[in-house]
């Protein structure tokens, strides 16, 4: 039984992790940190939790947390993961850490979108845990860097294309839209049910969102040239998923079956990548609480473009879920282990 | 392995039940039945299913579903299933019947509320099958009747109280709230989403509600007396959930904590059901997705009344995931076999 | 034209007087005030006002503000109203305060619930404003204390029933369904969309809410004799509105339709109370955005109850439309002036 | 006053009509019909009307409707439209169309969309209503083309660059999101609750929506040159409210500051149209249940995109809100008459 921490755990992909955990045969939750809860119960902040979850939330230094554990989620903001990560890292522990610090391997970059990077040492070592792309590495790895939600929706929906050469890497935009659960469980007016219910809105408009980097940097090592998108990220009036609407310039004609062909290839054997029928596009509603992400094409001759409409649930194969794959994957458990449950309909 | 069958299987308890057994060790569905969907894939009206179930929706006779499988779900609607249910026990089968057609004892009483009852020899053999109240007999049927939604909420959380007699039978009021999918999958103005949503209201006010007399049998079972309860349900813009807001007036003072003892004595060992601690109440939010029975109380000195506060989700213990718990018992599987998941939070 | 400042402007209640007011053809609103807003445009923190109101947010004293109009309310939390409204009075300024600072008339009542009251001479003066039950007081009075929202809903859904002693005024339960917008707009975990969306819950259960001594200082007025009430507040996943189901005791047996003849004589001619026919029910859809009461009732024969249920858009007829409605009747000005819109559907 | 009919009044623009024209102090609804609902009074299909309104919905001829009203809104669906509205012209009536009937100035183009056309010759008579492009020809038509929800978004968002020049032509694309009640009032399982709820999904991917026509006629005139565009509509999880996201290429480099300019200069002095200041973006919260457009744009400089965002609620201004906006210009009333309301928040 593989002895897991969970670092920052009174956030919604901690709890998501306690969830998918409590199901997993292979691994067992034994430390559980947080600052702000130190000293409750894990199931007093999180009711769902009761009689299943015993364990008391603890702030404890890293040290400490390396004692009771191997292997270590870190869910915490960025900036505050660089200052743990390196030492479990050195106490020969195997970390996932689902913030955005060691996603980008230019620390420059990093800089340009966040703040100094703490430790640009490590970016090398560090792999971008989307497992349709880079299985291998993350099985020899000891630190996967979790992907972004909105990265892992608009990259998987677009590789198969540009790995093809099928579209102009110029002319990428990605319109995507986020249940609320994506912006975390800190106190904000924004926030709130009745800032939110019943609305809806863009935000980070004009290539500010800090998701931008990271997709661009994946996107540009598989067209094999580097490239720019143009991402608006947008707030639904939902718990969890992210849909997002990507619009691609064909370089030469092609049908939808042909291009949906392509994808079905390409993710053929992929556990968690559901290619649909021509006609059919995702639903958030249809991967909420599940590990897929659904995608669905169409070519529109009009216009010579062809839109591609990928769904997720942003802490699941957003977050939460695609950890534990990595987690799997680097431990040599089927991939799926623990992450076989079907979306909750409705 | 189990082969099973659900018969009706395009409505919300079939989606769920199919959503259940898919992480079942010892249960696999092998025929999905449905008139109005026949010759459609089962996750081409469930998307959510997708690469998980190949199974086709079929109309089939009784004998041809006996052929296919050893343990029958009817989610059918009442009528239908004692259309079907006699030939499937006939031929061997046992069955978890998910509508109201074994529920009550008498059948006078269910053409009162319903209409005339096809074959009241049975309502002997049905065992009704609220596991809390009756495990020994389930493990013994042949034929158990699922309990209702709303009862299932009202009877947890007052059974203790009429066991020890703490409380006035004849003064219960029962207020409860219920999400749309207890109004279940067909096309009606009603339950469109703009005539839901941003809104709450009240139906089947004056004692009218079908679940009344089931509530009612099970209670004056329990409390050795006939008695009669209000009960006004109510309609909340969330998918999922259960709450019940329960008034009993206090035959002798008593504390809260007191109260509470009462409740975690009785429910002991339960696997499905937690007590909540002084000063907690639930919340459907945290059981949605899961079988728990949350229970919270609280005594009213002013009035000399307890209030018990129950929740549920409606298609969980409401419905597929206790009738899951059933089959469970039926085949001497562990009772809480596929049944462990936590709730989707948020 | 009545100049009209508004103390406390920031607030849910504030902004809805903004939007009443804006429509309103005798009123113009001269100074909105806010503590942790100050400086900003009213239309930057509420973008719906945009290009209709130019006001800025101020931080002033009351001396100040009554410099600027002429009519106060003060959309204030308890304890901050009753720190200015006595300047106000002294400056011979007419206020309608929405905090619940002046609505009991015993201080030690007050003191029991909230904190020692800082000016109890004036809760002999402050009028209690429910216009159905105290128009000709309102019409003269300097100070009208607003309602509170699960007490108007409450209120006008058993006076009729109480001045006829049809019920037994020991025997009532109100059991109220709340949107989220009660709960104000400042920044809770417990308020954020995800912790409310797609659940329910009770609150303040066992006769904890602060609204219980308003409730029955007017219901027991109405009857003639101290009654206490059990009262258990609902947490519904939508913006706007309360329902209230009240559960009473009939002293002797009446019909349906004989209960509804003495609502619609009792509320013969007021202007925003529907009594629905019978077999039809309120809901908060329907008065969402409006100053309507809805009430509906059944009699339950086999209990001996009646059942009556009363919906409210909680932010209009439970807070700044009412307020508006008693400033109308101070002033002289027809009652419904600005409060003739319908709800908002869907 | 002037005597309204409104044809096909229990669909959701229906009821809009009806709040809108309750507070209009010009006009009076003296005719309301339907088929499906004739007989039953408008009050009891919509209880929000309950005490406003006492017409009783009739199933009527035109000629018979004329009789009753002097200005008639068809609020049916295309084709019924048009098998009425010749009849109404022909007695001198002046109309105003909500379907897509008479909004495409080609007849084939109809047909490619729709089905073909019965009237064609009107097509000419027929002014495409939206009053910020052809304000004068409004006022003296006699049959007016409401705008589609969508077109009303993108139209308004994309009309001053494209008069000024400032983007390509080929280059737009428009990814929208809208409210339920778009997809109107029928009872589809599609658009149930339990559907919709707590999910996120695109339609009619890849060029197949029937507002793309009327928008591109529209956009093409103003460009002075024909047009394509790429057009995805969203269904969110709220009622009203339809949000535009709108990619243009710039043909020159701009900053936001310069080209917001060009909006406000655009749009000055209309009633309308809220272009917000730099780093501000539209929700369709702030508009809803208000005739508001709010515009908000940014560059992108690293890809040399403007995005621009509009918000607009489907029913009022992208429905009947701007269809008695229209009424008020071709009757000579002030223009903003009876459209005040402010956005009903939260």
């Amino acid at each position: 039984m593989l002895k897991v921490a969970i670092v920052g755990a009174s956030g919604y992909t901690g709890v998501e992790l306690l969830r998918i955990l409590h199901c997993h045969p292979e691994a067992a939750v034994t430390c559980v940190t947080s600052e702000q809860s130190s000293g409750k119960a894990v199931s007093e902040v999180f009711p769902s939790l009761r009689s299943r979850y015993t364990l008391i939330l603890e702030n404890l230094e890293p040290v400490r947390i390396a004692d009771k554990a191997d292997f270590i989620f870190t869910a915490l903001p960025h900036k505050a993961a660089m200052e743990v990560v390196p030492t479990f890292l050195k106490l020969g522990k195997r970390v996932v850490d689902l913030s955005a610090d060691y996603r980008l391997q230019d620390a420059r970059e990093y800089g340009r979108w966040y703040e100094p990077h703490m430790n640009p040492e490590l970016l090398k070592k560090a792999v971008y845990g989307l497992p349709e792309l880079r299985r291998a590495k993350i099985a020899g790895a000891d630190l996967v860097a979790n992907p972004g939600c909105y990265p892992t929706s608009i990259i998987l929906g677009l590789v198969p294309l540009l790995k093809k050469k099928l579209i102009d890497p110029a002319g990428i935009i990605a319109d995507s839209k986020s249940g609320v659960s994506g912006a975390g469980r800190s106190a904000k007016v924004d926030n709130l049910f009745c800032e939110v219910n019943d609305g809806f809105k863009a935000y980070a408009v004009g290539g500010a969102h800090r998701h931008i980097p990271e997709i661009e940097q994946e996107l540009s090592l598989v067209a094999g040239q580097r490239l720019t998108i143009s991402f608006t990220p947008h707030l639904v009036p939902m718990d969890r998923g992210i849909l997002s609407t990507i619009y691609g310039q064909l370089d030469k004609e092609a049908t939808t079956a042909e291009l949906l062909k392509v994808f079905s290839d390409f993710y053929k054997g992929e556990p968690f990548v559901r290619v649909l029928p021509e006609g059919s596009f995702p639903s958030t509603a249809h991967v909420r609480g599940s590990n897929f992400c659904d995608i669905g094409l169409s070519v529109d001759n009009r216009t010579g473009r062809v839109i591609v409409v990928s769904a997720i649930d942003n802490l699941v194969k957003g977050a939460s879920g695609q950890a534990v794959q990595n987690m799997n994957i680097m431990n040599g458990f089927p991939e799926n282990l623990g992450l076989e449950s079907l979306a909750l309909v409705p």
